[in-house]
């Protein structure tokens, strides 16, 4: 682990020099935690490191330093069934720091990669692809502002044999494994060692580096961790003060326009008769009721998601689409503005909790493309964050899809006439005035920008994994009738 | 159903009269939503009613009818694990309409005590008590200010077996029950309705009413359903606007004061050597750390609550408690002021929320009392509301011990010169300066008024599955030794 090796102090301190240091590096400690907590940095700290190194001292002795109203402690525990039919990430999700906050992360998303390649349950390809992943998530969490700090306490093989202190967790009827290192079975120190010194080179980066520390002398041991955290902090608030200086430095990869107008390409000429439409429904309804059924047996989840211009007949698409699903089966998700807690969060956040299980489908009516749409063109998201966020969203997807679930896409097109056709049509129905707001006519407005916008969301998220599916939604029977085919399609070939 | 039924349109109505009305009442009851928004009441609507009575037609059209960004639907499903390893109630409240939303309940909690009582599976005596917990729950919410209102739909015999629409739904491979009267077998007609008619009798009241809704013909079902709702909102909207002048009419039940000085009658004067402290811990840690896994083992969740003046050794004392416990099994919730998202929910809620899984520990630092504490002396919740919380935190715990949960209660009791002298020792070290705020010198100043408080709290919340342990922390060696020697005996006699 030398790579990683942070060892400030590294010669024997007595007790009396050491209270002395760690009545002085608290204090630190704490002013750094709240200058972050003012600065509305979250931070994520991520214990790892070798069985009986002492994690759990560390972890008691960071909620006695800092402030624990603002630090929460998650301890790496088996899945519940709620995660285990979910992507892998979707348990961290829903426990990480919101702005302001600690999330202190014993094992973490580290413990079960790791494990199943020492085990041999996986192969290599699945471990490079996990340790990929999870490098693109701490990516996608720092470039979204969030602290990341990594550290693996560590032992030799000598001080490992030597260590006795925490005999009662050598006892295999106790525990599940909690870092990676905790595993009760015959496997060798060395080779234990090489594979966490694998997963430390696969994943440390500028932003989100490892620290290893070496454990064998608890004194020193906490000495250094103190000090790790202290100088993260400090830099941490000294870049996040420097601020917009800082962040104009930052790159933006070029938007790669790929010059097919795919939105300019939906034929809107399509329509169907009042007749045609109802034989249609009918032919369908039934069919995709029971294939909703079975996908539910097939345990496998389905994500609907629904985008496209205001007035494009969103709402009135999912109702006719619902009424051939059993209730018990779906969850309708409307995507409003976001509330302070969601705001506290990677913007992502929101979208992963609503992730059905395993069975189960949820339709989101708008969803994370706002960040490419909306937000892009009304100036809500910085031009780096949406031009990031299409990376984002297609790994989120291949996170759905690699856990078995579906991702169904919609775009609803329609003309800029059939648009005010529609809205002088809001205006005079009491009930549907309250659809039409000021910011409808204002996006009305800027039709391109948004047109551009949705044709580069199609160029950039439209993958083999969850690709577009693009609807004229200038007849909106027709359009309701090729949304329910595509699902029940979809759903017809699941095996 | 008579005594329930709701029936303003009796005589049939032609398809384009139905739209008619619709077409008018619709926008009366998306005025009235907005405007129950605007007032921030939270809204819980149950849909209840016969197997193919349409109920789920209904669902579809409230929202269709209303806005739906603002209401979540909720179809009874079977139990995930989480939600089965903790109290009944729990998995409802992790669903609860925020303020200025509507949840829409399909089957709610009414379905399971239905069913356990019909297949025999519990007795009456059961039966009855699930009613009562069930109407208890809701005058909490009601109390609280939330809008109530329960639709049976409602078949008679020959309706039922005309009713051929929805042939589909009774196809047995498919479905879990979600109203009650779904269960798909040989019970009569009678024996059913008799138990639904039994179940309305017991949980309606004035505050939350049911309503029963002849579902024969569909026409007359929808326009009867949205009169329910369009009455409800408006009364309800009266109400709030009427505001505090209602309010003062709130009956507030005396408080019954016991006249015994629980917390003066702590003696204070217990203490230990540092060397006596350390033989206890020696003697506690490993015996603690051991039933913990035992408890762990047993599937038993343990909620443990520290309470206490500003001072008084909370934080020290869950440290010393958490280092006898692996650090796998327990949480620790600091509670702090509450969110935004806290605050748009019953004050309970957010204690719900963290209440343990089977086999684990979460230990509250602060805690649901705080209602009665600092709320009630700094005039935080109206007197109406801090009475009114004594008997719905019995409940609540309750439903904590009913579910096989150990409560653990702790109050730790200090001198005012003992708290004089620790404040100021916060003043000197740097380190814990931040812990002494204002509000503690406030709260100093008042320091009677809390002793009433908690005096108040002991008497009225001692019960005997959840009983206060009363701690002399004068010395905080004698107390962390006390509570740890007190959870370590809770363990040691789960059986």
């Amino acid at each position: 682990m030398e790579n990683f090796t942070f060892s400030e102090h590294n010669s024997p301190v007595s007790k009396k020099e050491y209270e002395a240091f760690v009545e002085k590096k608290r204090t630190k400690l704490l002013l750094a935690q709240f200058r972050l907590r003012e600065l509305n940095i979250p931070i994520m700290i991520h214990l790892n490191g070798m069985h009986s190194s002492g994690y759990t001292r560390i972890l008691n002795l960071l909620n006695e330093w800092m402030d624990t109203r603002y630090i929460e402690t998650h301890v790496h525990r088996p899945d519940t069934d709620e995660e285990a039919e979910r992507p892998y990430f979707w348990k961290f999700w829903r426990r990480l720091p919101a702005k302001g906050t600690t999330g202190l992360f014993v094992g973490s998303w580290y413990t079960e990669p790791y494990l199943r390649f020492l085990r041999k349950e996986g192969d290599e390809q699945e471990f490079l692809d996990q340790m990929r992943r999870i490098s693109d998530t701490e990516a996608m969490l720092t470039n979204d502002g969030m602290l990341m700090i990594k550290l693996w306490l560590h032992l030799s093989e000598d001080d490992k044999s030597k260590n006795k202190s925490e005999q009662l967790y050598n006892r295999p009827d106790y525990a599940w494994e909690v870092t990676m290192d905790d595993m009760q079975n015959g496997k060798q120190y060395t080779e234990k060692t090489r594979l966490a010194e694998r997963v430390l080179h696969l994943t440390h980066t500028d932003q989100s580096p490892w620290y290893s520390i070496d454990a064998s002398d608890p004194y020193l041991c906490d000495l250094n961790v103190m000090d790790v955290l202290i100088n993260a902090f400090k830099r941490c608030i000294k870049d996040a003060e420097k601020n917009d200086e800082g962040k104009k430095n930052t790159q933006i990869l070029p938007l790669n326009h790929i010059g097919i107008d795919h939105i300019g390409g939906i034929s809107l000429s399509d329509s169907l008769s009042r007749k045609e439409y109802g034989k249609s429904m009918e032919k369908y309804w039934e069919s995709l009721y029971t294939k909703a059924w079975d996908a539910h047996k097939k345990k496998r989840n389905i994500v609907i998601v629904l985008e496209g211009a205001d007035a494009a007949g969103k709402g009135g698409a999912i109702r006719r689409l619902i009424r051939c699903i059993d209730a018990r089966l779906y969850r309708v998700i409307q995507i409003a503005a976001p509330t302070s807690i969601e705001k506290s969060h990677h913007y992502l956040w929101r979208f992963w909790m609503h992730v059905p299980r395993a069975g189960y489908i949820t339709i989101y009516d708008r969803s994370w493309y706002g960040r490419v749409l909306v937000e892009r063109v009304e100036g809500f998201a910085k031009e780096e964050e949406w031009v990031r966020a299409y990376d984002e969203i297609n790994e989120f997807e291949k996170e759905l899809t690699d856990s078995g679930a579906i991702v169904l896409k919609f775009w609803l097109q329609i003309s800029p006439d059939e648009q005010l056709k529609r809205f002088k049509k809001r205006e005079k129905t009491d009930y549907k005035q309250y659809k039409l707001t000021d910011d409808d006519w204002r996006n009305r407005k800027k039709w391109g920008e948004y047109q551009q916008a949705a044709n580069d969301m199609v160029a950039h998220t439209s993958t083999p994994h969850a690709p577009w599916n693009l609807i004229s939604s200038e007849d909106k029977k027709f359009a309701r009738v090729q949304i329910i085919e595509t699902v029940e399609r979809a759903l017809k070939q699941l095996t």
